[in-house]
């Protein structure tokens, strides 16, 4: 088959490679319709997740097809179409019977095994390690790509920001990081009954593309006065959860600016340095903080949303590639923000 | 003043009495500028609420002014607009500092003291024992029919139904009764995320009313397969949550018989009799079971979610009267369905 | 091998049957080191569960040992020591998935599958279905009795009583009834801070080994004022919980009527006839009421505060057989309070 | 009247200076009974606390009689016995509504009023702002000195540590620091069912008498391998909850460093400096940190928790002194560890 494959470092090949086949006996082989690329996929094309060997398969997110089950799949059948959770859950841990398979400990210490550890999603097949509960089924009636950001993007910016957030209705909700993650928060942001769902982002029409997913205000962080203008839409005291959606210091840092007392700041960024968290004035502020890798648990929550047609992940879609043209999939979303690009949809 | 006096049974009267004074230091006086009835008002006139003393006025819903303040009173001033809770609130007892002020010891077991204990708000003014937390400030710029249902009904089809309800996003909810506690719950079910909202009722053109206030399905009981219908709109299971908001036996039967395992039912409605609990089926299926009074602690949140253009009590008030026509609004109130009335909203 | 064999009524046998052999790929195969009977067997016997067919094994707690597994088992070996669920977890249903195997939906809609729906415990060897996410590890040098009773009464008590109940730290918590499950209640109760426990049951000396469970008062329902008893235990205004583990309408009665306004009823007993609901009383109440089949999902904490020495499930089991004296455990169990006998711990 | 009075920096006096008087309505005054020293009143002393200004009598934890109130007051009379909360509360700004007292917004950002932005306990009379709701009445037969510690470092240890940290049963908890605080929360940690409390200072003496207070293991960080000790004591994985108590990078970074992923820290240390957060470790791990002044709406739960024998805290007063000796009992807090001195008491 033909996959996308991690070569050390730089520019990733397509090549063709072997099949993948039944190792496990909880092993699912799946034909991959459609997949994506992440900004994770990015960071390891820099060299930046030493975990990554040279030869892999990158992907964690696809929409495919069984093709074939190990003996101990009872709950899957060829022909049967699935939603690719990014996290391997094998079901019987410690942390998966805590519904918290981010820390699943079949691989060691993380659920995030596809395209990291072992072959992942961008190839024509991949093998799925405990299939059943590694997937979800795809409803009847919906298309690949209103599913297809439910393997990552949309869970993480829900639980990682939203619920991690404990968004409660009438809260005012600051979303600092107008990428996928954040956007994915700023579309769930409403589930949870916030009153107000500020976007904070620098560049201006990128900001205003929040205000499409669902943000009731978009603020620039290049406005000088734009902690005033943050403030000013709520009592003067602060927002009620500010969700971190970047991953640098000086993001999370707004984030702490703007939270009122009793309030939460929820980290959905992905980190490469430490920060100076000011936990001199914040010892008093009655603050909650929270970090963490998604779970996916709420996979079947926002299949019900989407079918009640409360959240729209399709529209995070913004290029199309057939899987032969990985390679400018991958051209694109590099310089992503050159091509006004969030997500791309890549189909077999 | 005029007020609307209950005189032991029958039909009340519009009649002249003394204006209120202050009693106690924490007493606050309230011009009356709107007021509605509710049906517990109709249960008093019934004599169906024997505590209640003739010669009391009726009322515990209204937006009003201050005009005079207690000594005790430092957050509150002449001249300020306020919410007046259907509760009053002592904010010192142990319920009350427990944010359940429905039970406030202040007048002994319960909160519901004005228009039952004491005089009520259907009248030019009222006294609010403990007004300063026994009120909420009326927002600058909001009109007093958008916040009059602050008082009492939208809070307690929030309270009781849908946060006791536990409403989860992605739930399916169904709300068995259309008067106007059902369609608060229908209203605000949405604010946690419901991804069906289905209203239950009889007579079709007002199950079709709650399809306006935001449900997403009506069902009609009169219809022989209601209850498949309901199922149907489930996985077949049943639903999530079931919010009861009639009060009789057989409506809350009703809702358990659509609840599916691990499911709520929230008992919204007034009971005057017991109802056959099926435990012999129910022991076994993970049901949680909830009644209760309103605390209106929630009103700061409702008054932020109008704000935000999330909710929008006033579609409710579908009659006007001014006072001195306070017998008028009740002749229409008492034969509701006929007027095609959900609430007065009744002027100075 | 030797097993206990429902009959279809009446009196069981201890009969040769063939052993069990693996069906599945996820099955489980142990030999019954230890297993004990339940009330519900007892039942069973009498007729009242129609599901039971004759010739099914009855038991479904037990300890044993793993002799084989199914080709899709990775997290059990041969040799293992395990603690058998009383409920079969398939891991991978939407029921399982949320941590509510109770529901589990392998078998249809109840994860009570042992000695119900299939072959149970009380025999020389068992098969378990999805016997990874149905059994959990004995730890190292914990023995046979000390774990046993985690198979089912202790979380059952734990989980429907003071979890469900939502005891918190300071509470005053009533269990009424003083069987196995009221006494897992009364012996858990503390891990949640209740400052009280108080057993209400009947005959004395019954009640009064409660106190040794970790009941800090006991009250027999036999004196005339045993509720008043109770409420002056309290600030008068009734328990913050009352968990109900007898499963007859006359002490739910008695749960509700001793419960205060906001308290908690959470309901642990099997019952058979529907109950008459004060609910013209308990609308107004704010009381939380619950019912549920245990999920078992708190084991691996029960194992733990065992292991801290602070809960002591062994004391339960008051009466000890060989398994070649099942009948004889049968009898005394049938007679248990002649025999002041709590629970057997029947023997390999 | 005499009372000890902060004079700009270095040493206060006890001198005399005019008696309280009411001068709101909603003001009590209160004769002191039984006071005590905290740390924060030593950092006032340092001139690290700049807000307070000299002349400010200073203390925040006291119990009391009741010799005046004011007129709006209704709920406490002359001669009533109270436990003064260190947090002033006026009950109705929206924090007070929302049970975080520790904002109150009467006097500005902060609960903390008494001997900060007002005169304080150290004194023979205080003058409590909001008196109804700033104080909590003692109980027929509860002494002094069992409640003096409800005023802040109990609730304190609990709110700040336990509850914010979310110990849940089975936990493994360690406490950073065995200060006051830190072993207020090592005595509630069992409150909600931790199998393991772990105490975590430097010097021996002081740990071990952590284990009096209900640690179940003590650890110093001055053995080289103190981590490793800890880790042991779980699964190899860490903590559930490590709770910070002392206020230094040092302590919090240990606090970090040894809670499991899922886990939580909280802080209820004080801190002067920022801290270097090991986010680029930390995104992954699925960590909730906490910080935050008490709220003391425990307050209640831990009188009934005393009265039920489950906690003691009067064995943290180890020093006892008679009002006029105030400056003594300065001098032995001042040099704590050199007189193992925990918390002094101070009667009148």
């Amino acid at each position: 088959m033909k996959a996308l494959v991690y070569n050390g470092s730089g520019s990733p090949s397509w090549e063709t490679i072997p099949d993948p086949a039944i190792e496990s006996s909880t092993d699912v082989i799946v034909r991959v319709d459609t997949t994506t690329i992440c900004g994770t996929d990015l960071h390891i094309l820099k060299g930046d997740v030493p975990a990554v060997q040279p030869g892999t398969v990158l992907g964690h997110e696809a929409i495919g097809t069984v093709v074939e089950v190990g003996s101990g799949v009872s709950t899957l059948s060829i022909g049967d179409r699935v939603i690719v959770s990014c996290i391997t859950s094998c079901g019987a841990c410690q942390f998966c019977r805590k519904q918290m398979p981010s820390h699943c400990q079949a691989f060691g210490a993380t659920g995030w095994v596809l395209g990291n550890l072992i072959n992942g999603t961008q190839a024509e097949y991949v093998r799925l390690p405990y299939g059943q509960t590694s997937t979800y089924r795809l409803p009847e009636g919906m298309f690949d790509a209103q599913a297809l950001f439910l393997s990552d993007i949309f869970p993480t910016g829900f639980e990682m920001g939203v619920r991690y957030g404990r968004v409660q209705p009438g809260d005012v909700v600051a979303v600092v990081g107008v990428g996928p993650v954040g956007l994915a928060a700023v579309a769930t942001a409403g589930l949870y009954g916030a009153s107000k769902v500020i976007a904070i982002g620098r560049t201006r029409p990128r900001i205003d593309k929040a205000m499409v997913m669902g943000a009731t205000h978009a603020v620039s962080t290049m406005d000088a006065n734009w902690m005033d203008t943050v403030l000013n839409l709520t009592d003067g005291l602060g927002v009620d959860v500010a969700i971190e959606a970047v991953g640098v210091p000086e993001t999370l840092d707004q984030a702490f600016r703007i939270v009122r007392p009793g309030g939460h700041v929820a980290n959905a960024g992905v980190h490469g340095k430490s920060f100076s968290l000011p936990i001199n004035d914040l010892w008093i502020q009655n603050i909650t903080f929270t970090t963490g890798l998604v779970d996916t648990v709420t996979i079947p929550i926002l299949i019900d949303l989407i079918k009640a047609g409360r959240i729209h992940p399709e529209v995070m879609g913004t290029h199309h590639f057939r899987m032969d043209s990985m390679l400018d999939a991958y051209s694109v979303f590099e310089d992503a923000s050159q091509h006004n690009c969030l997500k791309t949809v890549i189909t077999r």
